[in-house]
């Protein structure tokens, strides 16, 4: 493919001046309709070494409006970014709406070095990502900088002659330009992998500096015309509605919720479990595995006490508690899954969700806070986000903690005569209370939609309280053993 | 002093389980307290390798509830972290009301290996911290744990015995161990230069576990209890009210506004400087040095036009433009200031902001978004945070961009007339100018109070918008050429 590209293009000198003029005024005008139409909006940069990335970067905001846009060099990660799944640092970096990001270098290059298999895993994340981001408004253009072996050797050796620029050469430049073949393979792969119906690559023939410029800018410009033009038609629902009616199935009926533990061996058992725990936890740091808990639940249904039984015994510079509240109006301006981003943990880190990305379908869903579109295609995206976790190494629990209605009606009335509790009981759980069908119905489908291999949900059998957390340390003090072995 | 302190001080097993069951319902419920009156709190623990930071952590926060606290520990800072002022790490990981942040080591270590004058420098920085924090409302509690040079040879020995743990000793501490007597100065030093009145350390005798835990959970207890009891009675103003009136003096009047460029000098004085700051910039990345950029000025006074023709030629991944907005809800949990702290630029990076800090002495002060007391006491606190990037090298430059009230208003016609530009005008823009002279007032006051050595104010006269430009863009020039030297 690449191989085929006619890398001879250019464009003389008058013609460029004119053209980039009127095309600046357009660029202009194209990031002031962005802002209009609140598009989020990805520009990305690949290509060779010395192919000129930093010098398009400068020229394509030029005449933008340096208020509303971010450069980001991914040249070096962080150590932040290097303990975390790879799409992590692009997913905090993703820009809110109307705004544009510059990535310099992108999230597609990590898989080149990777075996076939993790290759493989990590070109469909990749796309998974993409998809998610276009799915919830994000224009992301993806623009490849072309030139040859020979063109390229000479602008290495040019780089290196001047005094002023050689230092921007390194061995890694020079091994390129040695294995440009096999470099061109893999490359072509990565291309070819992640071109998605829904998210192409533009090829750019970088030898001619200003044929490079003019078409960088002409794509942007039209792919956003086209993106804007789009918005004004197409309506169209594209998730698949399926057959399943899950609550004909109901598996959160189909607990027996009788379960219980006596005192003595409660007692016994937290102590065994949360010394056990506590050594998984240095464990978990030693062997740099990460490890998400997500608790999800009726209200009262007693989360809070279950996160402190299990944290209890670890050592609080391991762990983190995220207690999830209503989204603010920045997270609001992103993608719905870039507030859990933000938490995820590092490697040898656990973090624990108090409500999660699963919000989306329950109350998101019950409240309309989204459209039916939009959450039904959420299933998928959870999925590919915890698949995405999961292939980094990152362990993942799921809870979710089952009482029936009976038994919430006494919790609440216990909270409100109970004067230290009465702050946990607001007009908010009554009303949610009135929808315990409607939350029946959606929390079935997504126990159903949403347990993966990866990433399962574990219905935890909750009136009897102590029952539950001993299920719980259980659950993850057996999984964390047979995977930190 | 740490000389004095008698460490035979013990508790015996029986005193100590009973007092400790006690201890913990109590500092549960001062969480709930805390939680109430919306208090941020941060615990910090400090003292000599082996003094049991760690397993003392573990037992404060055990009766805690998991979702309001953080635990960070700040063995190793980040990369993030070192390139910027030593403060920054500390700033940005500041609690939110209701929420308590423990610290695994302190802000304060820093300043033992520094030069005196260096040293003298930073304590003046972390005393001025903590009390722009704690005027915020933030509740600090240092604790310092004290073993003796003997004790301490015992532990590390003990430690580097058991296989399960002597990964957890390293020549660092064996070091302080054998220089114990040169370290007891340092760290007396350090704990008396920064004890000031209004944050004390507490030191904590730590041979005896189990009375250093006890002393610990009273300490913060009582510390809570205080506090709580201190906003019920003190609400007394503790600024300085001084006796000059700024506006008898006026700065901003006397400003000439008559002074004009001809376009033929305009454009070749613009292409000079842009190609001057250009290359300060890539000077700036290679000797690693920041710059902070703040643009105040009247509505309509040319801040945007201004900001691009500054960064117009300097390379994108070096440079950001921060738009200041209204505070989100999240931000108005915190100090004020802690907003700004989050986009202060990497060494060899530059920020700009597009409205700053500034706002708390303008618009806050004028609309009343907070007390007399508050913005009279941040001009103080901003001279403080602005000295603590400059000790730490960053240049910073600040532009009030001026203009009067009749070319104002000629600008919000012309805006109001153009189609294209419409969206820049609103009907805030017609409030906040029928309160011209109380903003004059306002900014006659800041100009006096915050125009420092380290972070001095340049008046631009803007209303011809090409002289301002190249009055901007020469400054700047000037400064960092004398500074990249």
């Amino acid at each position: 493919m690449l191989e085929k590209i006619d890398l001879t293009k250019s464009l003389d000198k008058e013609t460029y001046k004119t053209e980039l003029k009127q095309l600046e005024t357009e660029l202009k005008r194209a990031q002031q309709s962005i802002r209009e139409h609140n598009i989020p909006v990805i520009l990305l940069f690949e290509g060779w070494s010395s192919a000129g990335k930093g010098t398009l970067i400068g020229k394509v905001v030029y005449p933008l409006d340096p208020r509303y846009f971010n450069v980001l060099s991914m040249n070096k990660l962080s150590e932040d970014s290097i303990m975390r799944p790879p799409l992590w640092t692009y997913w905090i970096n993703t820009p809110s709406e109307g705004r544009i990001t510059l990535f310099d270098k992108s999230w597609h290059r990590a898989g080149i070095t990777m075996s076939e298999a993790d290759r493989n895993k990590y070109f469909y994340d990749v796309n998974a990502f993409e998809e998610q981001l276009i799915s919830g408004g994000t224009l992301i253009i993806k623009i490849f900088l072309h030139i040859s072996a020979k063109e390229q050797k000479k602008r290495l050796k040019d780089t290196e002659a001047n005094n002023a620029t050689k230092w921007r050469v390194d061995d890694k430049d020079w091994e390129q330009n040695k294995n440009y073949d096999k470099y061109l393979v893999s490359l072509e792969q990565m291309i070819n992998e992640t071109n998605t119906a829904k998210s192409k690559w533009v090829i750019v023939e970088a030898e001619d500096k200003r044929y490079a410029t003019v078409k960088t800018y002409k794509t942007i410009i039209n792919k956003i015309q086209e993106e804007i033009k789009r918005r004004g038609t197409d309506n169209k629902a594209t998730y698949e509605k399926t057959s399943i009616k899950p609550n004909e199935i109901s598996i959160l009926r189909s607990i027996d919720l009788s379960k219980k533990i006596e005192n003595k061996d409660y007692k016994e058992k937290l102590a065994y479990y949360q010394n056990k725990i506590s050594d998984l936890g240095y464990k978990m740091y030693a062997k740099r595995k990460s490890v998400v808990i997500v608790y999800e639940g009726w209200d009262a249904g007693g989360k809070g006490g279950n996160i402190k039984r299990l944290t209890e015994q670890i050592d609080p510079r391991g762990y983190e508690v995220i207690p999830i509240q209503a989204p603010t109006k920045e997270e609001l301006a992103h993608h719905y899954l870039w507030r859990f981003w933000k938490f995820m943990p590092k490697d040898g880190h656990m973090a624990i969700f108090d409500r999660s990305w699963y919000g989306r379908v329950m109350v998101e869903r019950i409240e309309g806070f989204c459209t039916e579109e939009d959450w039904m295609r959420s299933y998928k995206e959870i999925n590919d986000m915890e698949l995405h976790m999961a292939n980094h190494g990152t362990i993942i629990f799921k809870f979710w903690m089952h009482i029936n209605k009976d038994e919430q009606l006494l919790r609440f009335r216990q909270r409100q005569d109970d004067p230290l509790k009465q702050y946990k009981i607001t007009d908010e759980d009554w009303r949610n209370r009135e929808k315990w069908d409607a939350y029946e119905e959606a929390v079935d489908e997504m126990l159903f939609r949403t347990n993966t291999s990866s990433a399962p949900w574990t219905i935890i059998e909750s009136v009897d309280k102590k029952y539950a957390r001993i299920r719980t340390l259980a659950i993850v003090v057996k999984e964390l053993e047979k995977r930190l072995k």
